[in-house]
């Protein structure tokens, strides 16, 4: 019975207090592990053990008491995961497609080998083999250096677009994409259970901040063909099934000027991508990850509103410090507008603070609300 | 600002659950107060103090770190309410409005003083009292007997349908009614915040279990002619000016045979008539009291479904015990269908231990779907 369930949920950011929400539905029983003894989702978890989920001992002991363990963020300690495996625990996702995923250079291999279409890319060891790789006219410019194992939300990432940015090269095994001719980037959310029942969120489109490589903002359904979306449906179920997850997996792709679909990367957890689904669909992603893990029926995909947008509510530059909500009451004046604040007591700039969802309401253009929200509610420090 | 108000709710029933998980959207400061320390909302709550709501000192003591004071049950202690208000703190709905809701007497005669349709009634101070109207011919069967002052979900309600029935009637002060000519019974839920701001929900009908007095199910839109429903929601809304509430109230209506509409009775709290706005209407009645207690503009009430149905989950009879749900799996493959599970450890005949929503999704009759429901999703003792 779902109820006897203990389950455990590596990190306590944002993407764990919106499970543990979603969990409250259906009082589950839910647990955490996480760094910060003052993570979003403290409160939200019935406990939250303060510890570092890299440590192999950390997560040993977390996991021990736990009946089922997922994640909420993918950089954990894997063998510990795959020991807790061994044990007997259930552990969503497989600790093995967690490696794949983390080292960006793996995920990329894993794509050529199951002929899954992805930007041309090249591996390197060191700063040098890259800039050997230029000189001799391999690699050219524009190009994206990526950490192999560092980071999200644009860390570890450097866009070389001028010879001058070279100098600003990570020494370190880095991953190199020469850069797609983007005509838009997508996100599809597709989830897999025991029982190998498979569901996936239709398409959305993701607008990103040009100065930092944040998500800014992102509408749904994305204005893409339907042989567009189909393709993008089967490639996500594709990936599902070779890396043999259970849980949500968030799929990235950049849509090309010539047409062609690649592959950007993959996140094996709720997403950013996938927070409109709280509202915009008759099952939220934070729901089908829960239905995913206890091996339930996933629940409908399909959006109960028009259209939808969500806008992340990011820290306002030059601002470092205790978190204060400018805009808020004006936001909430607004029809078919959801505010979902984090809890962070301090913000700093471009730290994801909250994000808000818009349903169309047939009013004032969703995009037009989407923009007087991102001008209205900003997050200062006191 | 919303996050530096601590609130406190008299209450950790389900509704104070519910109201929790709609406060965590905004990371709302919530803590409680119910004499059970494994009430549901226990862990939704960011704290629980164990103690009587309806013991003066308690109330004083829980109140006076709060800065905003709400309720889930109206059966608290209105002294310390009163006496909390005057210290300024911020207490909704407001203690008068409690004293007058709280006694099913003094109720009526506010609905006799302003004019709001009722079904006729009698007040009686004890058994005696009523036995002697009976007899003079005043009071005809079938009646119902309610106690002033006890109890809600049919509690401390008596149906005298039959003369021999007169033999069980309380002895106790009593608002006595003669029995409506009823062909629907219906319910809407309204709010008001501090500046005056008004909404109201779209009516609901619901549908009674015969045997106890519970309703059973639920369905939105009601049935009914729109100038009934027009009706019904300027009645609420001229209660909810009189009592000079901030938050929701529930109205419960009786729509009789001839079409005139009465006035039932009426909750100023969340209310179980209103648990299917949580996926059914573009705001809840949990964000909707949120938004009202905290003088924020009331959110869009409207439907964003064709067709919505609630079924309580109650207690089967003749389990008593540790609960045990039997066909949750099964209930989860079904389609748009919304299971909430309050978390209460033990169950009892009739308990409500969840409940059910369902939103049309143009496949098979919704009707049928509950009732499938109801056939599938049993609580029995282990």
């Amino acid at each position: 019975m779902i109820h006897q369930k203990k389950i455990g949920i590596l990190g306590g950011g944002q993407l764990g207090k919106m499970l543990a929400i979603a969990a409250a539905d259906w009082s589950l029983d839910i647990h955490g592990l996480d760094p910060d003894k003052e993570a979003p989702a403290k409160g939200y978890y019935k406990t939250l053990l303060c510890g570092d989920f890299n440590d192999y001992n950390t997560v040993m002991s977390f996991g021990q008491s736990m009946d089922i363990i997922t994640i909420e963020i993918e950089h954990v300690n894997t063998d510990a995961l795959k020991e807790l495996k061994e044990m007997g625990k259930t552990v969503h996702p497989e600790p093995e497609a967690l490696e794949v995923i983390k080292d960006k250079g793996a995920q990329k291999l894993f794509y050529q080998r199951n002929h899954i279409p992805t930007a041309p890319f090249y591996l390197c060891e060191n700063k040098q083999a890259i800039l050997s790789l230029v000189e001799n006219g391999v690699i050219n410019i524009p190009f994206v250096q990526k950490s192999r194992s560092a980071g999200y939300d644009g860390k570890g990432v450097l866009v070389v677009d001028d010879i001058n940015k070279l100098e600003k090269l990570f020494d370190t095994s880095s991953l190199i994409e020469e850069m797609a001719d983007i005509d838009k980037e997508l996100a599809i959310i597709v989830s897999r259970n025991e029982s190998g029942e498979y569901s996936s969120f239709p398409a959305v489109e993701m607008l990103f901040n040009p100065v930092e490589n944040l998500v800014e903002n992102l509408i749904c359904p994305a204005d893409i063909s339907e042989q567009a979306e189909k393709t993008c449906r089967e490639i996500a179920k594709t990936i599902i099934e070779k890396l043999d997850i259970c849980g949500v997996l968030a799929v990235e792709f950049f849509l090309n000027k010539d047409g062609e679909i690649w592959v950007n990367e993959v996140a094996p957890r709720p997403h950013n991508s996938g927070h409109h689904t709280i509202e915009a669909n008759y099952t939220s992603q934070y729901q089908q990850h829960l239905r995913s893990i206890l091996n339930l029926s996933p629940g409908n995909t399909g959006l109960c509103t028009q259209k939808a947008m969500m806008v992340n509510i990011l820290g306002e530059a030059n601002h470092t410090g205790e978190a204060n909500y400018i805009g808020l009451e004006e936001v909430f004046q607004m029809s078919n507008t959801y505010v979902h604040i984090y809890g962070k007591k301090n913000t700093k700039p471009m730290r994801k603070m909250g994000h808000v969802t818009i349903l169309d309401d047939g009013s004032i253009s969703i995009k037009d609300k989407a923009k007087k929200v991102l001008d209205t509610l900003k997050v200062f420090s006191k």
